[in-house]
């Protein structure tokens, strides 16, 4: 048995810590402690919260972790920002957050990066959110802006998704345009204090009730103001009834198989990646007297020779 | 020699759009194709567009592309719309400029979806791109949003990359936060006939000054309301003026070179991902017993046996 496996699953944080740190370094033995760890990640329920820059997802997410706190819950949250790899963003969201909720053994945050990532951003999420599943947090939470395309493969792999947006994000043509009309299990209006938010969200509604309305599952549009703590309950109450829901209509052991299906799939594609990148092979890009894809080419037939042998 | 390389270097319409949807579709000669095509890619200036959604870049980039045409430059567009693998949005994109540029032989706009593509959006819009550049395109223009891991591989693979902003992006953290102030050769504020234009301006070209103070080019920060055409001659002018910095200090030469070398890992890996996809191994994922992680062993197991021998 791995040495952190038994550990982590008595919470020990430092232990947590270092286990997130051994999958997201990809450590050589991290794929047995995963493995090790699975059986015992099933219960968690994951919540992915998603939508444009600067909708206050870190707040939101804050202020829903706290609430779920009073309910008695732990929290695990995997925040993702991948412009950080450019700025730095992780670490300082990392500290702000820390000073809030810092000294509750019942909640564990991670931010994660995207630099040096081999463009397996939405594995290493959902690996870290395993570790924190693992530990026994009943809700992780991955907390990740809603519109690149490795982004929206985290959300994919939560139970619920929560869709934030902003009065300002115009028209509801414009909420479907930036395509997270359709991940969302429920709407949340933030900083919806500020003027237009009633005309947002009569809008994005109706839009909804025409797209939607042969799903059993009708998006609710939740109003909150999270810098002042505002409608978080009622989100709360909407995750859990949402979670409820997709339990007692089997539709949970569905979308797990599906998760199961993408997770396998990521695990061998970025080790097939891994494997080249650390081969012989991969130094020969460094020769540029052809074109790229004639290049490419002569590195693939090795590769495959090599297979087919 | 494939049937479409040379009716592409010429020019024609048909065959270029017939060629992308090969490139797209990852036909079995696409490669091929591709490989003949190069030769006569390295002439065209490339362009990022890049910035939060809603920011306007379509519009804009419209804008340029008609301005650089009278100035008699062939444009080509790839528009990247990850967002419209679920609301088709690119389709739409498509023909509302369709109806503005329609007619004019000059240029050849292609929007993409990511629908189906096995997480090689940015190679994919960097090969149509390479299409487009061989058809004789003296200007080539990605535009994209600019927040995702693969969006951003787009924009890097451009000689110039413009960052669009609009007033409301908040205070100059919020910009730097957005991971956007790095990549940017050229700031663009648009929609800058909007309250509050002026003191954001002030406000990112002092945080630009102060962090970026060391480097040869100081990105300019200009004003557009694309919506009303204004500022996109100065915008034109900017990019050429860039394009001359890059050749005269031989910067040009070292970017070429660091974009072919990611070219070629990306063929690479999409092309191995593609031979996993197609085994007969990736059916396995489908036997659910035991843990994802051990599955994925199971398969990496087998494929590297069949390497090694």
């Amino acid at each position: 048995m791995h040495k952190l496996t038994q550990k982590i699953l008595d919470g020990h944080k430092l232990s947590i810590a270092k286990g997130i740190t051994a999958v997201e370094n990809n450590f050589p033995d991290s794929l047995q402690l995963l493995e090790e760890l699975f059986p015992y990640t099933t219960k968690s329920v994951r919540i992915g919260i998603t939508g444009p820059p600067g909708a206050g997802k870190s707040t939101l997410t804050n202020e829903l972790a706290k609430t779920l706190r009073l309910l008695g819950k732990t929290v695990g949250i995997v925040a993702v920002d991948p412009s950080s790899q450019y700025s730095g963003g992780a670490i300082l969201g990392d500290r702000i957050r820390m000073s809030e909720l810092f000294g509750d053994s019942g909640i564990f945050i991670r931010s994660m990066a995207t630099r040096g990532s081999l463009g397996g951003l939405s594995l290493k999420a959902k690996e870290v959110g395993d570790v924190l599943a693992a530990s026994g947090k009943d809700v992780v939470i991955y907390e990740t802006v809603g519109v690149g395309q490795s982004e929206l493969e985290i959300v994919k792999a939560s139970d619920t998704v929560v869709v934030v947006l902003v009065p300002e994000a115009g028209d509801s043509i414009q909420a479907m345009k930036s395509g997270l009309m359709e991940i969302a299990d429920i709407f949340v209006v933030n900083k919806s204090d500020r003027e237009g938010s009633e005309r947002f969200c009569i809008n994005l509604q109706s839009v909804l009730e025409i797209r939607l309305k042969s799903m059993d599952w009708i998006p609710p549009v939740l109003k909150t103001v999270a810098l002042k703590s505002e409608g978080i309950d009622e989100l709360s109450k909407n995750i859990l009834a949402h979670s409820e829901f997709l339990k007692k209509n089997n539709i949970l052991e569905i979308k797990k198989a599906k998760q199961n299906e993408n997770k396998i799939n990521e695990i061998v594609e970025s080790e097939l990646i891994k494997f080249y990148r650390n081969s012989d092979l991969s130094k020969k890009t460094l020769e540029q007297n052809e074109s790229p894809y004639a290049k490419a080419n002569e590195i693939l037939e090795e590769i495959f020779k090599r297979l087919e042998s």
